[in-house]
């Protein structure tokens, strides 16, 4: 696409920043337009600024899978994601502070942000209790025993060094009991302060903490805790416990109750979310941030995300097809390889399958950002939601 | 090392060739300098030279395994190998031809040399049953019922366009009666006379066959072979059917008595080996080619060759160490980054870790082929084996 040139060189449309350090807080955010509720801004810390709205790879246990980092920051990506549980689990965040902190441990050095470790404690460990404390847990690698709170998991993230850190919560399965519901938002409110005074202890100048909203699907509830966090005035906010099987659209409803209660001058991020079209349907509600595995996820399943549609390249139709796969993807991977040389590769289980899928994928998620930022700053983002959602839900 | 940068310009030190398509042949041998036995060397193809000795990295399924072609070209291959069995199993050989050969597949414009097919039926196919006509055996993959014969692993071999093919052969396990040896070596005899016939019919201009010398660690059946071979006057001359446990005296003093029966005037190859020691050895007998999954294999196991010797990044003392893997590599992952973060990959058990591993090694190989050709050049090839073999032995 042609506009992709352009995307390039979008931050200069804008007025520079007054320079010196007291000129721009160290960490921050800017708005500098809005088309309808989308939301065309820029989040600043030390370590650079991130352009929103924002797709961040994740980089689980300190890789983004099957990339080189240099691959990562080339595909547009200014933050990845690394997660709290794994790193805590292997190498442990002692020994990665003692070696000089995760950016340098895995050669990022852009920001990073990290989650609490409270969803992966849900969703990953074998036996968990939680208490007032915190959560009791066995490892999946080798069952040795784990506790974290909240102080423990901002410390953890201290030692990490990440810029942009998140307060420690608990997800409950959907779709639960209004009463449990309630009961794991107002734990997680509480765990909000303490996080909020464990990361004045620990944290260094410039990083921030966000709180994250809970209450389920339950519009009251959600709008309580966003109440509740952002009287705790925190530097941004994430909506958590979505996209875990509520579906599209009553995630949709529930970020449109939600984002209402969130001050305008702050990040809104939205955890674990999703595919193109749940992008779009968030930031044209509001929301500026993003993670989620599924570039990388479906890349080394074969599925890529192509400005065409969606391709399956298992499929034994693409095993003589000579053209590449997206055409209109700057992405090396898309163009220089043939969709039956993928197809042989995906079928061998070779490495640079998913190699060359994963590069694909999280190049498409960072154009798709782009244009998104793009089609804020023209005015135009309907236009061009309506029209991409069209082209890129096809099957290809 | 510093001789390196000497060493990316080594080809330029001998005498240009005359220009020209008619001066020089389309596919042929140049031995430039002799150091002992060692031989320095230009195999010539229609897509570009070989410098000898010379290290291709294996491409079994027509992708080196978690490299890019780009990191294979840039580590200094001039030539990759690939494997007749595996896609002639998938993708197929006439589906490659429609296509349009392997080199545009896989994305490798330099030469590839194919192997016949017979170590494979011999290593990995569940049922086979050996005739005077071929190889009837059943796919690893599907167990679907295949036949290999001389006449048909030629023409598999030219419709994947192989610049460098070889004659069909029986590879039997060793240790055996000298009986069954002589009766497979006399057999490969007898299909390398089908393999020339079927390679008159159907190879291209500048296409060479080589024919393989057999007879397991039995001086007089080897000479016998090799002698054939040479009356039957091919391009090259591989020796097969070593490295398959006799271990690394026995292989050495068979190569010994082969080599002086073959020409001076063709490339010699020893397939499937081997350790450096190994290649070392073998080059200073008088070897110019080789092949091996060793760097790529003990890449993805953890295991590294640098200049400093063997590293098993699995090993625990390297989980806090900062240090990179090998400061004289020019491969950016060897100086890049930490040993910690490698065995950080490598426990996990990440992708980014098979990867690095594999681009040290495949590197490490390729450093280690330029080094001996400059001391071939340069006349002190016993010297600089001598203490390179007792550098990269160690244990690091």
């Amino acid at each position: 696409m042609n506009e992709l040139d352009e995307i390039k060189s979008c931050g200069s449309a804008f007025p520079p920043e007054p320079a010196g350090e007291k000129a721009r807080p160290a960490f921050g955010y800017t708005l500098h337009a809005q088309d309808g509720r989308a939301r065309l801004g820029t989040v600043h810390t030390p370590r650079g600024d991130i352009r929103t709205p924002a797709f961040m790879p994740v980089g689980t246990v300190a890789t983004v899978k099957a990339l080189y980092p240099e691959q990562v920051r080339q595909a547009g990506a200014d933050i990845i994601l690394a997660n709290t549980y794994h790193l805590m689990l292997r190498p442990g965040a002692e020994r990665v502070a003692r070696l000089g902190g995760l950016h340098s441990f895995m050669r990022w050095d852009g920001p990073i942000l990290t989650d609490s470790g409270g969803f992966q404690v849900m969703s990953l460990s074998k036996i968990r209790k939680i208490t007032e404390a915190g959560a009791e847990f066995q490892s999946h690698i080798d069952g040795s025993r784990h506790m974290l709170s909240p102080e423990r998991s901002i410390e953890i993230q201290c030692l990490l060094g990440a810029d942009i850190q998140m307060q420690f919560d608990e997800c409950i399965e959907l779709p639960a009991e209004r009463r449990e519901v309630e009961r794991a938002m107002e734990l997680s409110l509480r765990w909000a302060e303490r996080s909020k005074a464990s990361f004045e202890r620990h944290s260094k100048a410039g990083q921030a903490l966000f709180g994250i909203v809970q209450g389920g699907t339950d519009a009251e509830l959600r709008a309580r805790s966003a109440r509740e966090l952002v009287a705790m005035d925190l530097p941004g906010y994430a909506v958590g416990g979505l996209a875990v099987g509520e579906g599209h659209d009553v995630m949709l409803a529930t970020l449109e109750g939600v984002l209402p209660h969130l001050p305008e001058s702050k990040p809104r991020y939205l955890m674990g979310v999703g595919t193109p079209e749940d992008l779009i349907e968030s930031v044209r509600r509001g929301i500026d941030m993003f993670d989620c595995v599924m570039p990388t996820r479906n890349g080394r399943h074969g599925l890529a995300f192509t400005w065409g549609g969606r391709v399956n390249l298992r499929n034994a139709k693409h095993a003589e097809d000579l053209s590449p796969l997206d055409p209109e993807s700057a992405c090396p991977a898309a163009r220089d390889y043939s969709r039956a040389y993928l197809h042989h590769l995906m079928r061998s289980g070779e490495y640079l399958g998913a190699m060359l899928l994963s590069w694909v994928n999280t190049w498409f998620y960072q154009e798709l950002m782009a244009a998104m930022r793009l089609a804020i700053a023209e005015g135009r983002f309907e236009a061009w939601a309506a029209a991409t959602k069209e082209r890129i839900g096809r099957k290809g």
